[in-house]
């Protein structure tokens, strides 16, 4: 059987999310058939991005520079802030077009069973961004869970009590594009439900 | 947003089996949050892998060695020879220690609908193998598809015409190991149903 660097590369494969031991061989085996095409490309620019991709140090975001595309780009409004907690919040909003302000990055959502309080997910700088920028309008992008809720409730109240008045709005809670009531959970449907606006 | 090497390595991770676009986003933020632990050992241990593992030349194993520690295994019986059609079945068999002797790995099955013929699968190689090799024993491990089955049906009857006589079996077709009757394909239960065997 294979040895060293084909196991090696195997197992590091499998610790990646969506892929486990069994997929990771399927997966060798596809990049070993396309070593010049695939194989080698990928090491390269697996090497590469470790090598040059940065933490933006304004807002979080990863970029080959720092501070990041967004952050540099004038076009953007830079009254309204979009508070999220992952990178991947933040690209998702990226692909969907959704929204042209720029960006802040948390550590993750406030939790007291995994022990992380404000200062672990960067809360204190949040508060010192939004104290220092000309900000009319802080967006909470954070997940639909227990704790997402209770990191938005903590923040609005950090920031209502900021020197200057600062809107902070979160996204709408509801029924998903296509999705279908019956499969939905209680907690969407009562959301919902409460939220429901003029249908005209 | 992130360019160059970030969105390359994003790009070439989707390729992958069992991943798509949104997971390779997933698997990239994993990576570059353990880009010392897991990030470059995986770059390099791609490298490592496609440059030094080879494809066996004598029974088409993947491997660091050529021939393969499988061929060159002394202690494996040399009279019975496994025939698959995939680098992946072997390491099943290995994985399963179902399997002492050593193995001839095919190009693929036999496919009218793909224009693959004895030639492109490498058939030719397997019958001088055989002719050549004191074995007296060819199991076919092959896929339970049809294309399957019209590849061990040709394998069989060009064994059988060879100078010497060589046992030629295949894998039994059976309910599979905590398998559940409700949920088994017709096939299989008719296949298992034909080789039904005392109970004691």
């Amino acid at each position: 059987m294979a040895e060293s660097a084909l196991d090696r590369a195997t197992q590091l494969l499998a610790r990646l999310p969506g892929l486990g031991p069994r997929s990771a061989k399927r997966a060798i085996l596809q990049l070993l058939k396309r070593r010049d095409s695939l194989m080698l490309p990928l090491a390269e620019a697996l090497a590469a991005a470790a090598r040059e991709i940065r933490t933006c140090e304004t807002c979080g975001n990863l970029d080959v520079r720092n501070p990041c595309a967004i952050c540099l780009d004038r076009a953007r409004n830079s009254s309204a802030l979009c508070v999220v907690t992952e990178v991947a919040d933040l690209w998702a909003l990226e692909r969907a077009a959704a929204f042209r302000g720029r960006y802040h990055v948390l550590g993750g959502t406030l939790s007291a069973l995994d022990g992380r309080g404000p200062e672990e997910i960067g809360l204190t700088a949040l508060i010192a961004r939004a104290e220092r920028e000309p900000l009319s309008e802080v967006i909470l992008a954070l997940p639909g869970t227990l704790d997402g809720q209770i990191t938005g409730h903590y923040i609005a109240e950090r920031l209502a009590s900021l020197s200057k008045e600062v809107d902070v709005t979160r996204l709408a809670q509801g029924i998903p594009l296509g999705g279908e009531i019956t499969y939905l959970d209680d907690g969407t449907l009562t959301a919902a439900f409460r939220a429901r606006r003029p249908a005209l």
